[in-house]
């Protein structure tokens, strides 16, 4: 839940002068997201998301931002498109921070996809995959795994609500994984975060990808153990290979992924789940009481990590080597 | 900023299933209104709100509620109007809450409106009381004057960051109000709470009225006096005689005011400024620190009160007997 940055009229009108959308017809906050204000815009044209970065997002990785999803959507890819205002800039400046205004996607999220979500899914990543390689920009990985060790030492204690000793575990789960991390997979753009929530279906059609602010080069099949970890994994905490499946079949439908990509799965969905084990771990323990976004509790991925730990190989995902 | 209640996919969707609204495109949290959670609703027919009631609603307030909207936008009023389930039912429950739809309108509210912005909302203010006259069911005003005395009371001392001896000078300013309340002015069904926030506009077209959670019966023009509070002062704490003529010339183009309302022009109006004086004192006291709506500050309504207490009579409102 968000909308953190407040627009008087003035300023809005002063924004929206800058760019050629027609009559204004209705202005929202969007209690979504956690990183960003977002307001929905109508106007007599279309309709519009204009979002104001908040500090979470670094300013000067904007342009990536905003240069890949107007590069993907050229590819014909359903993401949010960038709109220029009247002297071509897909940036500027409302309410005192960086803002832009995209193209609104009809959608809606599904908090627990099925299996022809996932496929959907797995086709649109492979699709972005291929759409991304061509795409000039580049941003390294800020929460790639040499980031884990060092945000693993920057979380102090225990918290004293979660199992004794969970740290020492994770250290010990994080060398097995950097001891077996794989080296020379193809890199590309990935998305680095294609949770449920920023996918969008009418009915069991993708209708678009959204939130593309952790996007950044890495090991593509990293992006899809991700998504294995977010799509395919029941509310009771079991792992479902029809769904996990359907996700590899949508992704080799476009794109075909490699022995030495199928034969990384097991490590890749294991550092994914450290990954976001990692931030969760320290936003639970940083997150003051009260606070306006909840913590999301990491025991979730710690379990996930578990089933990668002992999955047998790529065939616990459903696909052969 | 609101969006209290979580809303599952599996409850929307069987709440939607009670309606005949087509295909879901999009669903949002929007992130208005203090009082209930109100989410964007689009659909291939049409645009919709759907909210549900909070606690700070009386549920059974809301059969009056709803059907004082549908029963007002019959008579050609742009509000929301109600829309019933396959069962003609307006009222239903979602997410364990009591949940309407409404339709969307069109229109943005301005936070300082101009003239001509007044002169409309004049004209729809007086539309409204004439379209409610003819409406079956009735509510009484719970924040009319009777109960004033009682919220001073319970406001069991002086705010510290506020002017010290607040509550003897407001019992005194309260003594003097009910002295002179006037008896046997046309009563009728009134919004309560047209603030400019809940009026809005396409450029200087009103395109809707919202928001009618306070609506009850009591004096018609005090219904005026809340909007002048609420429309006629600047940022600066004055009061803008043009703004005021043309709010109650628009209000006169429909209904002609008598000589004893114009004459107690200045006694509603102090009421009205005492009536939100007094619920912002309250809650000044009674937000904890943190709260997700911050209290508005009551002096902003102290310092009206002053105006209206100096004002040589209706003449200074820009209106003659």
């Amino acid at each position: 839940m968000a909308v953190y940055t407040v627009i008087e009229d003035g300023e809005l009108a002063d924004f929206l002068g800058l760019y050629d959308l027609g009559q204004l017809l209705s202005f929202q906050g969007i209690a979504e997201g956690v990183e960003n204000s977002n307001f929905l815009l109508r106007t007599e044209r279309a309709n519009y998301i204009l979002t104001l970065y908040e500090k979470r997002v670094n300013e000067a990785d904007l342009p990536f931002f905003l240069g890949l999803m107007g590069h993907l959507g050229a590819a014909g890819l359903s993401c949010p498109l960038p709109v220029a205002d009247q002297k071509g800039r897909v940036l500027g400046r409302c309410a005192g921070r960086p803002a832009a205004i995209v193209s609104f996607l009809n959608g809606t999220s599904a908090a627990y996809p099925g299996t022809a979500k996932c496929q959907a899914l797995g086709r649109a990543l492979a699709q972005l995959h291929e759409a991304a390689s061509d795409f000039s920009l580049t941003r390294p990985n800020a929460l790639g795994p040499e980031s884990w060790p060092g945000l693993l030492a920057s979380v102090d204690r225990d918290p004293a609500d979660l199992p004794a000793g969970l740290r020492a575990a994770a250290a010990e789960k994080l060398g097995e994984i950097l001891a077996s991390w794989p080296d020379g997979l193809p890199e590309g753009i990935i998305h680095a975060d294609l949770f449920p929530n920023n996918v969008l279906f009418v009915g069991d059609q993708l209708t678009g990808l959204i939130d593309f602010y952790f996007a950044c080069r890495d090991i593509l099949s990293l992006d899809l153990a991700i998504c294995l970890n977010s799509w395919c994994f029941e509310p009771d905490g079991s792992f479902n290979i029809t769904k996990s499946r359907a996700l590899l079949a949508g992704y080799e439908s476009v794109r075909k992924l490699s022995a030495e990509e199928t034969a990384a799965l097991p490590v890749l969905c294991a550092g994914a789940a450290m990954r976001f084990f990692l931030t969760r771990l320290y936003d639970w323990l940083n997150t003051p009481e009260g606070a306006l976004v909840k913590p999301l509790n990491p025991m979730d991925y710690w379990a996930k990590l578990r089933f990668h730990a002992h999955a047998s190989g790529p065939q616990a995902y459903g696909i052969g080597l």
